[in-house]
């Protein structure tokens, strides 16, 4: 009897993490996280600091293409790393970059491509201390991986959204993800819509930001990497909570509307599913979003509440109906 | 005026790192070593303890094939990083796993990669602490990023050859290349070559021995990962200084005999240029030497020593000749 093997692309990244994710950890005292939000944490020397552990890869056609400059290619792979880290809280320390290139590759390309990490690096005061360099067949391929440092009793998870918290995002939501679809049209940068490619191309992320909501007392953070879905949806998850969100509230920059002709969809399915914005989306006690200073306050925007009245992310709509907020079961493994 | 472009193929790995390895440090307090040993070294919170971090990318058809089991990939993919920590006289602690693999790859095979990796994680006491998992549009990627401990005082660079030091190394050469030739032959395993299969697909990683060393005063290791002639070099390069060695002396293993029919080299080249073996090449002085106990010396081969007579690598042949040993400019963007 012979059954037909299962392939990758059809329980996708999360199936396949729960498949091996056993039999990870073979001290457990050291760590205080392993997989499961956007660092590993793991006890140092020093009892009022953790060590912040992430990694992320890049292949080019799948997560970039030549539409994209090499410099800004590894400035947004340094990004990607940071963005983690302050999640967390944290503030990133070192990285460790693994490269891999085809042979017939101009060596101009790879200098333009750590060029862009090293303004990253630079700007967010990483060091550069090791790294692997290799032979791809085809397409290029960069792999960081970046510690950071967070204090400990100032660490915020995924899991930590309590009943009644209110739940904030940082900046304009799905402006990478038009950006990179007007990328895609070979739409040439105008006033307009300079600000979509400058996000697209260099991302910023929040670290002082997360530092911020870190000392004033987020219960629960994510960067958002994925679409705002799907990072409610592993808060919520991780939290075992409800979260509802309302539609109006959701920060869209609102220069979409200028260009909304180029777009095949509305500025909130941007923001909701788009992904690469490396903003953050957090919960917060009332009292402690009343506290905080208002700098602060101008750069997030509330946007929803937790809930114990049911599981999962729900949202508004504009037209008032609740709707369930799939995280899309977003794919790696499907084009 | 157009110039033809440089291509990665034609100033290899360390032409490239050479083209980019500058502005890579924005802390260099806290950094005690960044590019240019087998791992980074940087300071903690304790001063009596360094981390070490190294990090290595495999891509299928360029550093394995199927000609080797999944579980064994997975296995070696660990022990590449371990090796490294073991060459600094390290206790490997906790790494980080980034997987690029096509959507259409059975899921079984991920979970036989993922198996060996926990085999080789458990028995170094290695926590698996987070990672990446992402499509590629062919190859498999491995990306695995490892932190270890190391006592400050006793860390071994490859730099601190001193003149008159004895070169010794670990264990048999050659065997893991030959191996890799005997699988690409399709030979079975006999009794007489088992040994060459299990150390191309199961190589150890000398952590213990290495921290030996490192504690009676090795002044200079490397891991043997690109055949001996190329970790010589690096540190003959690294100590500013010269080395001499016999062939005679260089341990390759007694089988190798009984199969030399099958090889298209001598045992000799194949130490000198096979790579893979992950044993530890290392200097150390004479009277340090005298001082290790009897199972360490049965473990180790006295094969040269350290002058100022020259720079570089110089060999004695079996026919009394001396000859310069390069590193053969090995060049992974070369098929």
């Amino acid at each position: 009897m012979s059954t037909r093997q299962q392939l990758v692309s059809e329980i996708g990244e999360f199936g396949l993490i729960d498949r091996v994710n056993t039999d990870m950890i073979a001290d457990g005292l050291h760590v205080v996280k392993g997989i499961g939000d956007d660092c590993a944490v793991v006890r140092t020397a020093d009892e009022n600091s953790f060590q912040l552990f992430t990694t992320d890869m890049l292949v080019e056609s799948v997560h970039f293409t030549t539409l994209m400059k090499d410099e800004d290619v590894g400035y947004k792979a340094i990004i990607c790393s940071v963005s983690d880290i302050a999640a967390m809280g944290g503030t990133p320390q070192n990285c460790l970059i693994s490269l891999g290139i085809p042979g017939t590759l101009e060596v101009d390309r790879i200098e333009r491509l750590y060029l862009g990490m090293k303004q990253a690096c630079r700007q967010y005061a990483i060091n550069i201390i090791g790294g692997d360099t290799v032979r791809s067949p085809k397409e290029i391929i960069i792999n960081v991986a970046m510690t950071g440092i967070v204090n400990s009793n100032k660490i915020v998870y995924r899991s930590g959204a309590g009943v009644g918290d209110l739940v904030l995002v940082s900046g304009s939501l799905g402006l990478s993800s038009i950006g990179l679809r007007l990328l895609q049209k070979n739409i040439i940068p105008t006033p307009d819509s300079e600000a979509f490619f400058i996000k697209h191309c260099r991302p910023q992320a929040r670290v002082e930001l997360g530092q911020k909501l870190a000392e004033h007392g987020a219960t629960a953070m994510n960067d958002i990497s994925d679409g705002l879905a799907s990072e409610l949806n592993e808060i919520a998850v991780s939290s075992l909570a409800g979260i509802l969100i309302d539609e109006q509230l959701i920060p869209v920059a609102k220069i979409s509307l200028a260009i909304q002709s180029l777009l095949d969809k509305s500025p909130t399915q941007y923001a909701l599913y788009g992904g690469e914005d490396y903003e953050l989306v957090f919960t917060m006690s009332r009292a402690n979003y009343t506290l905080l200073d208002q700098t602060t306050r101008a750069a997030i925007t509330v946007i929803g509440e937790v809930t114990d009245k049911f599981s999962g992310v729900r949202m508004q709509t504009d037209a008032g109906q609740i709707i369930e907020l799939k995280s899309r079961g977003y794919n790696h493994f499907c084009d």
